[in-house]
């Protein structure tokens, strides 16, 4: 093999959303993959079906380097696009690990198991970026703050494009702070 | 040692909320904590500080039972009023034991820590009871749904009474479906 | 309720071991039960069958109180000996559970899932009693150490009244340290 | 980017072991590391010191690719020659996530936490070749079964190529069977 990855790549961004999409939100997710793999970011996703297929999917289109982490033990469950199967049979603890491998969590669409992984990405102090142009969780709570312990607040993005925007501005900027228990 | 737990137990409250409090809801929450107890209920939460220490300062109060799910490895980190601790040092997958150890979830205040289990209580099928009467995410978010998968919503109380009411009221009523993964 | 279980109880007890047994092993759990409980001490247990169910049926014959920590995310899922049901749907990290919510472990037969607990076990700092009359990890572990950290050993036991008697010693005893990722 | 993972690599192997080793273990899984790489073998580990610093130091003088499953929750918190860092939070069940993420694991020295993962390794039936050079539980462990369940057993090797050569052969073999909770 001959990869260097900490030289190719400048970032891992932690993409959650719905595991059942209309076709907007597919081609947005597969093109949102596209432009990731571009500025070479790799994704992390939960590795089944939707807003995780897609974002995969568009991702190796470019030649991207892609995570699943899936909830079961077998490693074939995760799509065909995912390159690295990280098997976490944890039920829904495994949407933590999602958030806690990447440094950035973008939401797309979503319903309540997003809306744990948006509330995790709070807690562990990872930026959020929020697509708006669809519809469930990710338009709905973009501009807001989860509560009042962090200094900034989910960021909205209309489109793909924007979303990279703000990644590559919020990869360069100071993190926000992660909770300890004692504080949640 | 002879305790016919259920002969005596109708039922797990599990009771979720901020680890800081005001006196006021501090007073609301050991007040809910004597009533489940007067009414045959025992209470699980994350054994820590907050609304955790004042649900089972009153459940105590009472001679109720009371679980601490703790996300330590070492039993002594629970507070003094948790009767049986079980340690799952597993960071904020803690919370999803929390929710699955009782029949119903019942929220009181509560920020990013509180929202996630919210979304588990949604996800996993558990009839959820929400204070109003506090500020917070059980206040924001009752009278609402967290996705459209469930016919039922998220229940608002005004009091500790009306919260008892509703829980004896949910648990003879048929419970909320649980989502698989296919479903999220 | 009126149950004051810090009065009553003098521990907790996790017992492991396999999930499928003979008559022989099962009456032995049985006997252990009922002497656990006979002496005031709760059971923990992996909540399914096997040694597991044994042990619950034996402590509730003598009005004990019985803990079962099961890898589903259905309490109904429990054996019916199972007073308080903790759902851990985390796969084989449920043994992890099993261990912490005791204060010693006692381990009874076992294959591959009761090694990964005595392992646990070690690592976690819990005292150990194995029952020596039984085939499998129990008695073939017994009178040993899993690495050098630790000064005690694997007490062996050959009956279930020498367990409660080495339950009881250990109680009283300075505990084994636990250790930290640094290491193992 | 431009990384085509499917084609470049033919499978990850989960390396295990102490996190504090001599030098001559030190050296045998640096060897280890270059040869897997060589091989066009990914390799998956704990993500911290000892064997898992090794192994992926070795990896990266060959251009390998590494992943690193580390238990705390902050990704810098990862060996200099991990590639690609999952933070498991969750104590000890983080083992299992490692065990999962290759198709086959091998074992180097080890003490209690080692001994874990060679359970985890028999139960969700992945291959396993255990260094018998070396001291701790891969070599006590070699040319044994875990239990009666599965009909291989723990693979002995003596030198990294050795390793090697079984991984390629076990890589084409069948795989041995994985067990359900109502089997352990």
């Amino acid at each position: 093999m001959n990869f260097d990855f900490k030289k190719e790549c400048r970032g891992v961004i932690s993409v959650i959303g719905a595991s059942e999409i209309d076709k907007t939100t597919e081609n947005l997710t597969i093109e949102l993959g596209r432009l990731l793999a571009k500025n070479n970011y790799a994704v992390s996703c939960g590795g089944l079906s939707g807003v995780m297929e897609a974002i995969c999917k568009g991702a190796k289109e470019e030649g991207g380097l892609t995570i699943g982490i899936i909830p079961y033990k077998e490693k074939n469950a995760a799509n065909q696009y995912v390159d690295i199967v990280i098997p976490v049979p944890f039920s829904q603890a495994r949407n933590i690990v999602v958030v806690l491998s990447g440094d950035i969590t973008v939401a797309i669409a979503g319903k309540a198991g997003t809306l744990s992984e948006i509330s995790f990405a709070w807690i562990y102090g990872k930026p959020i970026v929020a697509l708006t142009s669809v519809e469930g969780w990710s338009s709905k709570i973009a501009g807001q703050k989860i509560d009042d312990r962090r200094n900034d607040m989910i960021h909205g993005a209309e489109t793909p494009q924007e979303v990279v925007d703000k990644v590559i501005e919020l990869m360069n900027a100071e993190k926000p702070k992660s909770f300890s228990f004692s504080e949640l």
